[in-house]
């Protein structure tokens, strides 16, 4: 053990706090001559670059937790690196903890916030219910991102960061109205999901109905509960179904990015073609959905603006510069090639 | 608070203290009937399902970290879940913490198990040079999961869970060259790199070596290290560049199956088939591999088994009962559509 602290080693390096502090977070802005000192003078003092190591043993700590609903899904698990990187700007360690779909997130927050001793937490993905859910119980500032709260039910006024899932599943399911389309097929979240995958899917009817089209329910699809939700797989599985029906339609409107490459995969297996058959959206704009055959038309939410937003409004409360507030982002359409006009 | 234990929950529904750990993890081996019934319990009590709970204010926690490199790499991410299952299943509570390419994760290491008070560590990917990194100084058990260690460098005695990079790259190289192909490109780890990407770099050298087939440094790319390694972004750019400067070849070995999606995406651009004109093969056996278009052929790389094979030595190293093992699995080469015999 030694004490060795960053203001040691600018000394040491006759440089600023911050200059090392870019040093060690191989930030931009030094040169690499400046940076080489000194991160040879950090392993040589053998400084531990991070201000809660100053913190051992005493009762307080600098950490925040991710808690996170479906860990491997590829959108949340996009955010983790940008989420560790904000929040160590900050000063903020960093903690990322999944949760499963069968745990209540907010008890598992309250847990986590006394083993832990948390200075705050973000709530990532999934679905929180405020009539149920202990939400006054939790002991420390909390943003809600991505988080979906049930339309059915009293807004919570908790911190919340997100794009409003109704209107742009409703304005992607438009863009195809526009082009045409009336015969389209929606493969939402599970049923009895009351998640971004329900958003979305009112939207999807919004459209529908705000043009005058009859909304077909053989058409909504839903993802199988015994496969991982928004995955490749549960999209092939359900989209194949769908396809065997016999049901004509010339759209499709997947509610995650992921789930539109399995049904890629299920469409090819038929014998059509996209867009020529049949057009594809998506929803995320995960990066993926620039690479397969043919790029994806979607919805891209603002990934990283989402991440800052939440991180700028948590650190706030924490700090008790800012109040809880509820940001709502708007979402980017990307128009690529697997959509086409009828 | 209250101190309602797991014990008190089968009591009150009359089952085991095993049976409501299942209904709690969602396993299998119960009725649907039966879980109901525990769950409904389980929120009446306001019990809290984590042994860990029950050491709150103590000095001792429960706490397994993962550390992991590159956490948004799609191919580790898809283990989060299931090292949060394996490590719950044996009593562990469980955070996941991402380390920079810029930083020790052996110092990363030992600074958490001062502040989380860690009872082990799984370092998960990335690279450790041995002779350089403190590993004698790490002072819980710990376990290297698909870190790659420096062929160049003595090997390290510690506990460790992966694959043969070398010999696994070596095998899919000599699965192209058995089928025809002897101007077979590849396009590794960034230059420099030492991590498995070289492993696999090296597996190709040999096999071509093997079989006589003189090997063309211009075939030989890097991932470029401005760009996150391991993406189909990267791999985008390097087979474009690759395809236009008009050298023959007709496979392609991508070290990541996330980096061949972007090759596929470059290779069409270029008006070329796969795998007509080029066969691609890939690594990992990501579980989109086998929705793209064609399905790839891969390196399937045994990710359960080392989740499973990890857990299993690390915590037989916390109770005593195990010693440092070194567990090297095998891949198995999944044969698709991306493939063809000259």
């Amino acid at each position: 053990m030694n004490n060795v602290t960053i203001k040691d080693i600018a000394r040491i390096c006759k440089v600023g706090v911050s200059t090392v502090s870019r040093a060690i977070n191989n930030d931009t802005g030094i040169s690499e001559e400046t940076r080489n000192r000194i991160l040879e003078t950090v392993k040589k003092y053998h400084y531990v670059p991070n201000t809660s190591a100053r913190n051992l043993g005493a009762a307080e700590t600098n950490t925040i937790a991710v808690l996170v609903y479906s860990v491997t899904n590829i959108f949340f698990s996009s955010m983790y690196g940008m989420f560790q990187t904000e929040l160590e700007k900050k000063g903020y360690d960093y903690i990322l903890h999944s949760v499963k779909d069968t745990q209540d997130i907010v008890a598992e927050g309250i847990r986590l916030v006394k083993e832990k001793r948390l200075k705050g937490i973000i709530f990532l993905g999934g679905w929180i219910d405020p009539t149920k859910m202990r939400l006054e119980d939790i002991p420390v500032p909390y943003v809600f991102c991505t988080v979906y709260q049930d339309i059915e039910l009293p807004k919570s006024d908790s911190a919340s960061v997100g794009i409003d899932d109704i209107e742009e599943g409703r304005r992607i399911v438009e863009y195809l109205i526009e082009r045409g389309h009336t015969r389209i097929a929606i493969i939402g979240g599970v049923e009895g999901d009351r998640a971004t995958g329900a958003g979305r899917l009112r939207g999807y009817r919004e459209a529908l109905e705000g043009a005058g089209i009859p909304v077909d329910e053989r058409l909504i699809r839903h993802m199988k509960k015994n496969l991982e939700e928004f995955t490749a797989k549960n999209g092939y599985a359900v989209c194949k179904e769908l396809l065997e029906t016999g049901l004509e339609f010339t759209a499709l409107f997947c509610v995650s990015d992921l789930t539109a490459v399995g049904a890629y995969r299920a469409i090819y297996e038929s014998g059509r073609r996209i867009p020529d058959d049949i057009s594809v959206v998506g929803f995320d704009g995960i990066e993926l959905g620039d690479y397969i055959e043919p790029p994806i038309t979607t919805m891209h939410q603002p990934r990283d603006q989402m991440v800052i937003e939440t991180v700028r409004v948590l650190t706030g409360m924490i700090d008790g510069t800012s109040r809880a507030e509820q940001v709502v982002l708007k979402a980017d359409l990307l128009e690529r090639a697997s959509t086409r006009r009828l």
